[in-house]
């Protein structure tokens, strides 16, 4: 995630980090060059591409302005949602430690402990499967030697994670340090684990349905290619600037939606998920009353990952 | 549903799959072949269809472009709400798993293995029922004979088999092997179920009101005849492209509300309700610390069902 | 409401039923009549009506397409909430049959086949209420005749059946056969019944606010009137072909509208409530072991009612 | 809020009752007067305008259009929420009036009838505050004389009546007439009262941001003083008209917006705060057993408040 | 935020309070001077822009209004979450007080104020946090020393103290002045405060993606640059009119965006979080039996912060 204080007009122009710029250049030149050719051929030969109306190309703008505009909503609204769902992993994170802190007695301390560090595991796991990265590893400092054998090998590590933590709290309920009645608000913060991490998964295994993409990718480029026949007979040597202009609102919004659409990964507008992991580390491990704290993670370069 | 990585610019245009133009080749020929006729009539005798405005088709365009739009949000809305419900169901399978785990003492393991089989028979039977498939066929393998006897023939499988657990969880209750203060905790997956159940059978049943799926499918169609008429004087033979470009978009548009609007079915943007079934079965066979588990389904052909 | 598969393109243009045509016929002959009549006074005077440019026209019907959507919208939102009300009516009657099955002892047989007798008279006294039907008609058969006559003549009889029920439930409580824990299960379920009344009673009491639907009545039938006189010119015996087109688009979706706004009624794209409270009466009575289940309603014609 | 059948086509015009044109007449007839201005003047002096295009207008008009589109979107949006918020009041006392009917014994009748009369005095406070109206003269005859003292001049009336009534409930568990498991549903209907008065205060404190008001305030404005001039060319003496149905469109939702934005008040299209403060008194006075009911309220004029 | 009656039309032309107008009177002061450039030179030099037509820049202008009105919505629907969040606060906060009053027994008075003390203390705190402003001057007043001492220091003072007050709660639930079954009624008071306070962290620290804003600013300057080259030779002297009146709505509508995008800053469309908390302090003053009340904050020269 970018994260800059607003740069004035003049700065605008100059910023490629953060831009979705880099990422359609080359459709953007190729646009260009063919925009070019067709100002090129237009003035040799004038009568060459007759005097085509803009009209319908209006029209065709228009209806694909509507369509990027709706899928451009659908996509931030999966990205807003994927951060809505990690605030919430924090927010849950914080009670289960505050109430585990408040309900389970002295002499389950080291219990307590083993339940906040697994805690610290999950999100970091979590983080780790939706980025694709090496799961063992995030996950080895958090449990003991034995859990980590048993838990690795399970076709879902999050998932086992929280098995045995309601298999702890259970234990306490039998061995009566934790009382029923307040069993259900403790494992109810295990339950919401359980729901972000399957609503996580969710965003990342279903894009959008393919053949919208498909539709709006194509219809896009045609328009764009067919643009500069359409407007060469007014604009003459103007039509490289003026398709470009529109072929950098089109294809950026559309470039735009492809990374909202799977807000995980480590590009410029993705989430900040590892220092989101961090935030709930530091949180846990406060609340466990440590002393040596990790600092918060700082964006690099305006770069927050 | 289509999984595969975005493709390149330039074989964009040879993706055949998942695209929406197979369904609308018929139409879009037909529209073709009207706007060729039209630019041959034209050429033989120019003066024959007047001199058209395109204004007011200008205008026609732009609010069907409109009322598509608002279509296409209502009927992805409907796909993204049934992903929603399958992602929650897969949550509250786990959390059902989890929670029978830490809550029933070991001397209710069979009880256990009995409620997860019956989970994983109500997942697979949901989804027969949302694709129209065998029921039975897919219920048998995960109850007894004398169950699945007393099920099958009644008039809504997935719900007796809910009842059938619930009646099961009461009488541990009776039997004092779990907790009347925890009993709820449990029983609030099962009502989950059935309200997942419900709301899928709430999308399946009830389509779009038909008046504004015929509204919009004529106003298109006839949008798409006139069309070639009121370019033909600017475009000349050009007119067939023009037209079938933007008969291509509203057609598409149209169709793909078309298959969003039913997310069970087995088309290529239909969800993937068996993979998800199948990942409800490993998760719970893994929870009952079974070791011979199937595999995650896999795409065919980018193809996910 | 309309069931009926998806018709060819060809059948599309000779649909009637569940078509919003009907109802705008008048209004579409009498705009398209004014066309015809403006067509041949231009025809005989050509110079009449003058050069009236089609821009601000234009302008106009965009602004009113985009309204129509926004009220469009509004209106298909009231219509699918409730859709989702009456589907969580189903699931919630499920679950109360469900779980008193299996909470309520065999010795109070009896008090559950009242407590699910008086829940499907809910469900039809609601339909009835909803559709300006006659109450006590639907209610008499599910309650006793002492019942009844308390019933019938109170304010609100939905609100009395669920006094009695959660009355009921009480008296269990008191004579030890429901626990004190497991009551607010049950009680859950009323009080979602409850919500669910005065939700539909919100939907049907309050109409979209009246200044709303009069603005855009009026812009609509002043724009199709307007309409003709300046397209005429260019347009000329056509201007009723294009006029009819627009007044189609517009009409339809104002109507349209106009039926979604109270989903309860009896016209064709209405929910069917009375198959849903029939759902209910088979799933319920087959929950207490009933066998001659009556059968579910099927469309008449291809109308669901 | 206006109660009425849809009137026909043709009485749709002599409307005045819950249009927004009175609210506009003003601003719309100098409008119209300031083009029949522009139209005489440039019948005398044709030359004088130029030729103005008309198309920067309608961008601008039509920019204007989607902004005010989303505007009125946001309005409603509130209106609604108010809307839904009452009906859930009225939801959570009619669970209130029957879950203390079940669970309070007969020994605690008095404290019933005080805490369902508190309830009433409860709305009628809720609505007199929304609306300005006089609180204390609403309140008084729910509440003894000593409770009315002490709670008349506290900053929030209707919080303190929620205290009240939470530590009578709290007293019954005190006395065990009132089991310490039931306590929490019952406690649940205050503090959804207590949600329910918040979240309206909310909506009567906190206008749409006044910058957005004021930007499409100016540029409605600006825009119709503009576009007789921009006409003029084309429309001659019919200017007046067109620009007259323009602005109608345009100041009409901008003032119908501004009504929504605070659904409290006591215009045609508020919210019948009235009305359903007595819903909720005849209910829950039944609830009670007492037979002299006061009627519902009835549409004067159409109008119910 | 601003509050203040609807102006009438004509003092609306002078207010700049509230108004977006100084934030972007400089570029909107660059685009008029470059627009009367251009009308200099083509008054002087008129071949020289050539006949460029406007229908490119009418479609560029409509796309940029819709991704423009997209984005306003989005920002326009942050800031009502966050009004929404700090309403809920002050519900929560209420309840907070009306149950700790009714549940906890006399003996516990001084525990109950230190537990609304230090609530108060929660909401300056966090108001102090989103604002930017000195967090342990306003906490100081509401907690003891010694709990200041260990409260500032730690990395997230909110989560602290509700780690705290959980903490005194679990403590009265042991020695049996606070039942354990009515312990979650209090304690999801506490746990809704730390999921307000991740959620107003989450809109405070999360911004729209950068992409999208450097995409819509840089499009609309480009759009307002080259808008009086397209318009002058219509326009002639008009063109810094128009233009000026197009950058407004565009620079306007951009510049409130980001003025909504953050809501918890200090400029004048910002929410009132100061009056907020005051709300807050002064209903938990008043529940604890205080007499000495600070005031409501008032909005000063129409500004309430």
């Amino acid at each position: 995630m970018i994260v800059r204080p607003k740069p004035s007009t003049l700065r605008l122009f100059f910023i490629l980090q953060g831009s979705i710029l880099p990422t359609i250049a080359p459709r953007l030149l190729m646009i260009a060059a063919l925009a070019t050719a067709v100002a090129a051929v237009h003035h040799f030969h004038p009568g060459l591409f007759g005097d085509v109306p803009v009209a319908p190309f209006t029209l065709l703008g228009l209806s694909l302005s509507l369509f990027l505009g709706f899928r451009n909503n659908a996509c931030y609204d999966r990205w807003w949602e994927a951060r809505k769902l990690w605030g919430q992993l924090i927010f849950e994170m914080r009670s289960f430690a505050r109430e585990t802190a408040a309900l389970l007695p002295p002499e389950e301390a080291a219990t307590r402990q083993r339940l906040l560090y697994r805690a610290i595991g999950f999100a970091h796991v979590l983080s780790a499967r939706l980025r694709g990265e090496n799961v063992p590893a995030v996950l080895k400092p958090w449990i003991s030697e034995t859990e980590f054998a048993a838990t690795a090998t399970r076709p879902n590590p999050n998932n086992t994670l929280l098995e045995t933590s309601t298999r702890e709290l259970a234990d306490c309920v039998r061995r009566r340090t934790l009382s029923e009645f307040l069993f259900p608000t403790i494992e109810a913060r295990l339950t919401s684990f359980s729901f972000l991490q399957t609503a996580c998964e969710r965003i990342l295994n279903t894009p959008l349905p393919f053949a919208y993409t498909l539709l709006l990718h194509r219809t896009a480029l045609l328009f764009c290619v067919c643009l500069p026949f359409a407007v060469v007979g007014a604009f003459g040597w103007f039509t490289p600037l003026i398709t470009a202009l529109l072929a950098y609102a089109f294809f950026g919004l559309d470039a735009l939606g492809d990374e909202l659409e799977d807000p995980f990964g480590l590009t410029q507008n993705d989430l900040p998920l590892h220092a989101m992991a961090r935030t709930i580390e530091i949180d846990l491990r406060d609340s466990l009353g440590e002393k040596d704290l990790p600092t918060q993670l700082q964006p690099v370069n305006f770069l927050l990952q």
